[in-house]
This record gives C-alpha cells, sequence and structure tokens, in this order.
C-alpha cells in the first residue's frame, strides 16, 4: 500500500490535530502508505472548503454522508461533538472504511455497544483517539511495569485536572446538561481509565462521589440555570488485579491546565507521571543504593521509542499534537494488520461500562462490579 | 509565671522532639515562662537516667507515675507508644497536671472518650501534639482561606504518605497487629484531618476502603504471619461546608518520606502545599493578570508568623523540629489562659471519631455520616 | 502568492526537522502560501530519493546544485554540516532563492560576512534556524520585558548544557576537531546569544574561559588524539543595555540533555525559564502582595500566541519540533514582506561575531569588546 | 568535661542563632559537655540584661570585654557586625578562650591574618560560621564525591543569591557603604567559597566582575547617595585540581530568599543542591540504566549523617537553625581535640585571600592567581 485515502469529519480542536497527525505521519515515521487528504465535512459546504484548503484535503463537503460515500476515502476520522460519534462511525463501518474516532466513543452505553457490534461486523480497523498512551514517556512506564522494575503493584492513584469550567462564571453550556453525560467523569475519566487499561489492567469494581462545585451557572442572556452535570468525580477503585486506587477528576480545578497525575506504587518502587511536563517520568527504585535512592526524572529521549522518529536528541521535548501522530501511525499499522499499540472498539467499550459502574455507584451509594454493568 | 515545671514520659521519636522544644521553646520567642526540666521517666531507671543527662532533667525514674505526682512538675509531655496515652494523660490530669500528648488520643474510641472527659474535669489545659498545623506554612494557608484568597472552597484532596512498611520483608511487629488500631487510617489519618479540622471545618460524611499491599509478614524467627492491619486507605469525603474531597493514606508507598500532600480548590484560586516542602506554600490565584497566571512557590518567611521568631531572613527554612518549639509555645500560651492555636482534648475527640467513622464505612461498604458514630 | 515552491538541502537532524516543518505549516496556521515540496539534495541519490519518498518532495537529486537551480524552487533549506553552510547559502542566494540556514551560520567569521553579503546583494529572504526564539514561552518573555514586568533589568544568567560528548569514552570526532570551531562556544553558545539579542539587545564585551574536560578521547581504531576544541565555556558578559550577565555552556553536562536556562533580574522582578520544560515560564514580581510573592510557573496556552494555533487548551504542551514550524511560518511571512519574527543574515552575523570576540577574549585572558572583533 | 562557660556576643540574627545552638546541642546529640550559658554581650546593659533572660544566660553585660574577661567563660561566641571581629576574636584568644565567630573573618585582609596568627599564638579553637557545610545533604555529597559517585570533577557553578537589596527603594545604609567591604563578593562568596574548599579543594585563579544594579540609592532624610560597593559579582573561577567554573553571587536577585544553587559535573555524573529546598540532593548517575537515567532527588535522613539525632524519620526536614546545632557539636568537638568538622581560621584565612584576589582581578581587568595575594 502506497498510499491511504482519508476522510475527515469534524475540524475543530481534535479535527485539526487529526489533520496535522495526517500531514505529519508519513515524514515522521518514514514508513506506511502516505496519507492522501481526500475528504473533509463540516457543518457547513463553506467552512468544509475553507478548511479543506488549510489542512490540505482535497474535496470538501457540507455533508458528511458524502465523505462516508467517497470510494477514495479508505479511512475516516470522526471528531464530531461525542453525540454525533455512534451514527457516522457506524455509518463509516458500514460503509467498508477504517474509523478513527476520538473519546469518548459515546454519551449512552447503548450506542457505544452499537459502535463495537458495527465494528465487529465490519472486520474493519476501529480505533479511539486516546492519544495519551502513546507518549513514550507512558511507554516507558508500561515497559518498567512489564519487566518489573517496581514489583508488583499494590496501589494506583491517577487524577485528571483542567480548569476551562472553573470560573462559577463559565455560561451555562452543554458540558452542563445532562444529555452530554455524567460531567467530569466521562468527559475526563476515560484518560486514566485508558492508562490504567493499558498499563494495569481492567478494573473490577468501583465507588464514586460525584459533586457540582456550582449548583447553578448564568445564561447568556441573563438569568440562571441550574446544571446537571458533575464536574468533580472522586473514585475508589480495585484492579482486578487486586490493586487498590483512587481516581480524581476535576474541571474546575484552577491552575490546572493538562494534568494527568499518576502514581504507581508497588513492592520494590514507585513510579510517578504528570502530563503537564508530558516529557518526564519519575522513579523510585529500591534497586539504588540506600543512601542515593530518590524520585529520578528521565527525560525522555532516544531510549524511549518512538520518540527518537521526531528528534533524535533526547530532552528536546515532544508535544501534545505529537502524540496524535505517533497514534495516527499505530492506526494505520493496525490498518496493515501489524501488531499496534491502540485502544480498539472493543477495548474502548470497556472503558465505557467501567465509567458507567462509577455513575451508578455514586447514584446507589455502594460498591459497583464493573462487569456486572 | 516566670517558671513552668516540666515532666516528660517517654523518650523515643516524639520524646526527644519534646525535650528539644522543651530546652528552645524561651530562646525563639524570648516571651513567657522559662520551661524548668524538672523529672524524666522512662521504662527503667537506668535509661530515664541517661536521658535525663542528655535532655537536661533535674531528675529521673523508671516509674512514670512518680513524674505525675512530682508536686513540682506542672506540665506533663506524654510521648509513650499510643496505648498508654489514655492511663497516663488521665492519671496527670487528675494530679491537675496540664497534658501535652502525643497523637492520636488512643487506640479505642472509648479511651479517647475518657481522656476528654479527664480533660474537662480537670479545667487543665489539654493539647494533642497535631505538630503540622503550627507550620507558618500552614498557617499562611489558613490566612489565604480566611481572607478568601481562592474563594469558596469545593474539593479538597489531601495525601500522607511514608514507606517505612513498604518494604514486604519488614518484619511483622506491633503496627501490624490489629491491637494497634486500623493501620494507616489511624496511624496517619490524624493528621491530615488535623490540617482540614483547622482549615477548613468538620468532615460530614465518610467512605472509605482500606487495603492491605503484603497479606502477611516475615517474622524474627522463621515463618510468617498474617497482617491485621492495613498500610493503605483511600477516603471519601465530604465536608460539613460543602466541599467534596478525597484523602489517600499509605505506609507503603517508596520514595515518600514524609509527604503530606495538600490540594485546595475554591471558585477563585487553588492551594497546594507538600510536607516533604515544609516552607513552600503553592498559591494560583484568579487575581493575577490571565496571561501571568501560575501556581506561585511562596517561600516562607518574616511575613509568615511565627518564622521570624527563628531566622530573619526568609527562604532560609525551618526543619520539622521547630514546628514542635511552635507547638509548645502554643501550649504555653494556652496554659496561661491566652488564646492559642492548638488542638485540644475536645477537638481531638472529633478527630477520632472521624477515624472511627471511616473504618466503619469499610466494614459496611457504604458511606458513614460522622456525627452517628 | 497560494503555493512556495521547497528545496531541501540536508536530511538529517535539522533536514527532518525543516522537513516536518513545511508538511505543517500551512496546517497549524491556516494562512499564508502552501509549500510545495519540490525538490530534496543529498549526498547520494540514493539517500536524496528514500527522503523525496518519505518527506513528500517530488524530486530528488545526489547534486544539492541541482535544487539551487530548480527553477520551482523558490525557497532552499540549507540543513547540511556547518562547513557547508556559507557555499550553499551563497549559492542559492545567486541564484534568486530566498535560504532558510542552519545555526551557526558558518565556521570563520569571513565566511559568515559572506553570507551577509550576499544575502545583501540579492534582496531576497535569508533566516537562520534559531528555533528557540519562536517559542511562545520565549515571546511571552519578551513581551513581559517589553512592558516593564520586572523594571529595568541589570543582570541575566544563561546556561546552555547538553551531555552528548559527557562521556570521557566517546570517540573523537569532527567535534573535537579545530576546524569544526571552538567547541561548546560556537556549537551551542549561538543559541543563548540568540535570546540575549532578542530579548535583552546586543552584548558590548565579553572575557571567557574555555576548558577542556577531557584532553584526548579515543580513536576508533585504537589509540587516542588529543581534543582540539572546548566543551566547556564560561563567559562573563555586559550588555549594550548596562547589564551585567554570564553565558554557561557545557556539552559534557551529564544528566542535561536540552538544558537552556535563563534568569533575568530586573529592578521589580524576575524571569527564569528552562528550556527542558518548555512550556513554562517562572515569573517573580513584586506587584504581588508581599506575603504571596513568589515564583510563578506559568503554562503556555492561549494567551500566548501562536500557542493556539496549535493547541486550544492552555498547558498541553508544544514540543521541540512545533518551534520550527513556527519558524517556518515567520519565514514565509518575511518572504510576503510581512513584519517577522527571524533571526536574518544581519543579525546572525553580530552573534557571531560576539562568539569570535568571546573566543579572543579566551585567548588574550582579557575583556575583549564586540565592536572591535 | 562535663560542662562548658559560653560566653556570647552579640544577639542579632547571628547571635540568636548561636544562642538556640548552645541551648539544644546536647539534647539533639546527647554526648560532649553540657554547655552552660555563662555571659552575654551587647551594646548597652539593658539589652544585654533582656537577652540573657531570654537566651537563658546568668550574666549580662554593657561591655564586651567582661565576657572575654570572665573566668567561667570558656568558649566565646561572636557575632557582632564585620568590622568587630577581628577585635573580639583576637581579645578572645589571647583571654585564653576558644572563639567562635561569625564569618566573613574580617573587613581586612590584614585583619583577617591578625586573628589567624591569634590563633595560631593562643593555642585555642578559633572556628567561623561556615554552617552551610554542616547541612547533611552538603556532608553527603561530599561522600559522593570522595568515593567518586560522578569520576573526576572538570566543571562547577555556584551561585549565591537573596533580594534583600533587590528593591531600588532600599535605604542607603551601611552595606553600600565601601568601608563595609566589596558587596555581595565578600558578603556572599565566602559561603560558595566555603563549599567549594570542603567539597572541591582551593581555588587556582579567579577573574571577577562585579556590578552595580542601582547607582545610587535613597537617603532616610531625603536626597540620594552613590552607592559604594557591588550588589553583584560574576567570577570565573579554575581550582587546583583542575576544574574550571563560575560563581554567581547577588542580592539584588528578586525572589531568590536563600539560593545557594551548586552544579558539580564530573566524568561520571552531576551532583545539584539549592539551599533553598536544604533537604535535598540530585544525583545523576552514570551507573544507572541507560534508559532510566535521570536526576535523582535524594531526601536526606538516617543514612545522611547526622540528619538522625534530630529526626529518626527519612524527609521530614532540618531547618537552617539546625546546621548551627551541628557546627556547635563540631566546635565542642574540636575543643575536645577530636576530629571535627570545621572551617578554622586558618581554612578561613585562604578564603579571604581567594575573595581579595577576586576584588583585584575585577580592578585590574585580568585573572589574578590566588596565592600572589
Amino acid at each position: 500500500m502506497q498510499q491511504i485515502g482519508v476522510g475527515l469529519i469534524g475540524t475543530g480542536y481534535m479535527g485539526k490535530c487529526h489533520a496535522l497527525a495526517w500531514n505529519s505521519v508519513k515524514a515522521v515515521f518514514g514508513s506506511g502508505p502516505r496519507p492522501r487528504l481526500v475528504h473533509l465535512g463540516e457543518v457547513t459546504a463553506e467552512l468544509a472548503l475553507q478548511k479543506a484548503e488549510e489542512f490540505g484535503f482535497e474535496r470538501a463537503t457540507g455533508d458528511w454522508r458524502e465523505v462516508v460515500a467517497d470510494p477514495e476515502v479508505e479511512v475516516v476520522s470522526v471528531t464530531t461533538p461525542n453525540q454525533f460519534h455512534a451514527e457516522m462511525a457506524v455509518a463509516a463501518l458500514e460503509a467498508g472504511k477504517h474509523v478513527w474516532c476520538e473519546k469518548p466513543m459515546a454519551v449512552s452505553f447503548a450506542d457505544a455497544e452499537r459502535m463495537r457490534a458495527a465494528a465487529r461486523a465490519s472486520g474493519r480497523t476501529a480505533v479511539l483517539g486516546y492519544n495519551y498512551i502513546q507518549n513514550p514517556a507512558i511507554r516507558h512506564i508500561e515497559a518498567l511495569l512489564r519487566q518489573g522494575a517496581i514489583g508488583e503493584v499494590n496501589h494506583v492513584r491517577l487524577e485528571m485536572d483542567e480548569d476551562f469550567m472553573a470560573d462559577p462564571d463559565v455560561l451555562f453550556y452543554w458540558k452542563s446538561e445532562a444529555s452530554s453525560g455524567y460531567g467530569a467523569l466521562d468527559d475526563f475519566g476515560v484518560h486514566p481509565l485508558s492508562l490504567i487499561t493499558t498499563l494495569l489492567g481492567p478494573v473490577e469494581r468501583v465507588m464514586a462521589n460525584m459533586s457540582k462545585p456550582y449548583p447553578d451557572r448564568p445564561l447568556r442572556d441573563g438569568g440562571r440555570r441550574t446544571v446537571e452535570t458533575y464536574d468533580i468525580a472522586s473514585v475508589l477503585i480495585e484492579l482486578a488485579g487486586g490493586a487498590s486506587g483512587v481516581i480524581a477528576l476535576s474541571r474546575t480545578a484552577w491552575g490546572r491546565k493538562g494534568r494527568i497525575a499518576v502514581q504507581i506504587f508497588g513492592a520494590r518502587g514507585t513510579i510517578v507521571y504528570d502530563q503537564e511536563r508530558l516529557n518526564e517520568v519519575q522513579l523510585y527504585s529500591t534497586g539504588d543504593a540506600p543512601a542515593e535512592q530518590g524520585f529520578r526524572t528521565i527525560l525522555t529521549g532516544g531510549l524511549h521509542p518512538p520518540y527518537d522518529r521526531f528528534v533524535p536528541a533526547p530532552g528536546h521535548g515532544l508535544g501534545f499534537n505529537d502524540l496524535k501522530i505517533i497514534e495516527c501511525h499505530e492506526l494505520l499499522k493496525a490498518i496493515e494488520g501489524k501488531p499496534a499499540r491502540i485502544i480498539d472498539f472493543e477495548a474502548g467499550l470497556e472503558i465505557e461500562r467501567t465509567v458507567h459502574a462509577m455513575a451508578r455507584s455514586h447514584h446507589e451509594g455502594r460498591w459497583v462490579t464493573v462487569a456486572s454493568q
């Protein structure tokens, strides 16, 4: 395969991120097919045209179904708001396209199940946009865990915090509507869960508490409206592997801009990571001489693949968008039938299942076993 | 009052810490009575004599009751293992002495209640050794909260971690016996609770999960014994003031030596603190210009009393023992009937109540209201 | 201008970095001409062909002069080893092409002067690859300085350290040969100088000390050879604006991977930056309330252009390669005759002049005025 | 020796620090003589009396000569302003007392030589107050260097910065008068030199640049006066052992409160330290597995003597005053004729010699060999 035809639906935050990845992946990795940017869909033909020109797509449309139907499109990036994921991804899969869909899968568990079913039926590659697992730092953490660098893991803590809802004067918008989901739990919680799934395996049971820092928010035209979602969630977890843990989520955490703080405690050491310093891994190892034990700040570099595909010099730093390029490369490998580091619709559904179990545990005030969801 | 007669029972970790405080408090603060180190009690007369010579006490005894009975002793430091606190503190109070007792109050809630009753009956000053609240950094955090620097608090997270039990090869000893308490929950949990109580007010309800990283530990003479306490505890909390939160505790967290990590989120900012860097406060304020907002690392100094009593130059750093000197000074103020920053047996009992409610919530798998304990 | 024809000479570390920038710049910025990747030159036709396929160039050649001569090429990236810069850049300029040449300009000052002359004569845009000045963090530092956020600057310290030569067992290679230049001084020193020039203006006089941590290095085939360059350089400086300062450079600094540590002290505050955490700016301002003064860690985001062209969410992080994309965008603006943030051959020559003055000060053991060079 | 009679002259910043050390040293270390606080001298009898009461001294005087003459005084702490050190220290030595004198020795080199001569003639112990070398962290750095943990040292950088003169509106006072010395160079420079001397051996040659951030300062009663000292100094150095280095000093560095930043680069690793985090050592070792190399943050604890004399638990933190207690203990060991970690008047004179060589190099604009001073 020399080329692969790409369709893109949506050109917002994640749409642009996909477009950048499609533009760069071949030059970065030097191998695999060259993406041919064929067809871009947006809500209006005008916007589609403008973005196609910016992103380098050949064709543009105001009707996303034309992207899906385009015979030259082989893989479709779905980057629209969450409520549209199911419809578009299913349509693309049914049209025989591979799908690269942003997370979370869908608002309802039923929709997520429908997407999984479509993926199974199609035999196509269906991948979710869990970019953080692609970070060479996270990959190295996985390698450390696999090689037993910190012994058996017995406790984990994950925090994911941003502050885009922290201002009580942020206007009421769709993220505060119940129709958008639970709040921080699904908006954010899926990311820590993607890391737990990748690094530590499945979650066994959960006990969540969700809270609303602000009971209502101002409306654009005056007045206030009651907030229906929970901007904060805290969850006790137990992993199938035996470790206990905590997941803490907030989109009202002033000062946190892209924090995903991970602490993994084992019988022989500890690993710490923070997404706001995405090129650093902290490792404490009891293998060090006792008087010299301490957390090491490891700067990622050539010894932490695929960092070297971006820069030969260590410690020079990858950025957020680079993680999407790696994800794109893994997607292409999966399409080619090669082993790939992805969260596909199968694995993604398990993340959704865990999120919904958490929500139930909150409402019922008791532990919920994930498998029972 | 020019002088005050001091008795000390116990000369281990905390006993020495008290002795150092008694030796220094007058020179540091320049005001208040001069402690006269009268009588020191230890388990043997020999050890008592040796420690009296080291710490500068006039008399020594192998029978702690002699310390309590000594007419020249006006205040007694109780720094023995937790199971002896109740008996000694009650005896001292009944003998008309003021009491400075190390935390936690007692192993059982009934004992703690008995201590509170004795304090009430005696009319004496009875103070617990919650030294972390004395840190000028913590005092400044309190001042910031009082003046509304971060607006109304809506979420908190506290972690307390050390690693002295982290090695699975640590021998089974009394800390792994059920008779010593629950484990991390009471051994550690009382410290974060002293901070919450001081900074944010009472806890309303709790939901805990405790776990054992190692099911058994080696015995000195071979063989292994089942661990009866929980080295790890994670707790969902809700404060009476409305904020939600998490407390996470571990004494098996490799690499953490004296971590008490505090995150307090408000409507207009965030405060972050870590005891391992006890001279630093992190403040994020939305009062800063938007493009210059960020966490500030404030080094404590002369503007953060009573730092200036130790060093006139800012950022030169107080140490762990200095916090005990401040606590000693507050104790003396309380004895003199002045307003003082202390956690007395009344406040201490509420901390104990909260801990026991947490333990119950773990065993019953549901939320427990603290007041119901 | 809808498109611009691009030629690339060299495909190593910086060649790939240019190629990635050319591939992404239009999608990132959405404005300006779309680069058309026309012609790629490498030392062999084979390698050129392979890299053209990877990077997306239409034509490939083993003779760089064909790139320069190609009528469809309008701008040429020169990313070959330093000793070839002058010949290639001059040839490209004489052929009427714009030039984007990696730093440093040339090994000898005479060559650098020749390049500057060719740029002047051609009337074309000639830009050097000083990517670090493009970082939104550095731009924000410049904005802060311009608006007087820290008052008049009176002292600066810059360190640039890596460790790729730190191992005494690194084989002798061209970087240890005198023909490659002075060592850390020109290999590294130009970067801090690009920051000083951009942020603080010209250097008035200098006093350098260069040193060799290892007198000789092993040869591949056995034996050892005397090192001719200085892996370490330390320089006292005085700026035309009146501030004093220090520049410290090392390519044998174990553990430093991409450190460019900047400290700028002013009458009302301090700014601190470290390239290893390239998305963070530290600001200490006396405008803050006295008891809350501290270094703020500002995470770059949408308020620090052009960060927002990459990611809408703050604190998610740009990477090293992103800085080159910004540089590419500035280059295109310059070519279009718009105001642009670049270091052109005029400004670049002043950096070279300063470096050579430093070398002279070392050899003569006295202060050297830069203008006298 | 069961007791040792102590005299104290001066009760300011350092006087109190000495008093605290004398009060605590026996209780902390448990060994050595018990200090008996005999006689305290201040500028007035009244102040002396007040401070004697606070610090626990038996007698007080407004005439420091009475302290020196007191037959019950065996060791005299000299903590007065620098210009009085020589007279008092010499008088005390001539009276047969041991002397603990604050740094720097004296304003003039001649005075410092006179002090050294008096110490030699007296045969008494004469120690300078270089407390930073007493930090368990610094001791551990020394141990690491001795055991070759980072191989042969080839480069060092030391910065010492505070901001008590950073405000241009700080009134003109004696620190801006030439009679007080050079400025940052002697006021501060002696501390980094005490560390270099202890850790790395003597300085061979120096090349300094001193600068004045503010040409004049306001007078209390209006008007302004020209500043005669240099608040900033930067120095190139070469050590006798062969390493090159930089010392940078400022007392106008906004935001720096007690920074002494040390970077020591060797053939196999790097050690980094910052006094503002005085309980942490950073170590980068090439002995670590390549993919896990990084700077370790080692928190001092029981493995770093004499930390354990203060707190048994690691990472709980010593403070600035604790370093003086260690120094006091070393002084007592020296008095008892035991090996001790001190900078005596011999070693102190070499530090003074180096400082004066630096000043000369500034004025002469050339390198100065220290031994030639």
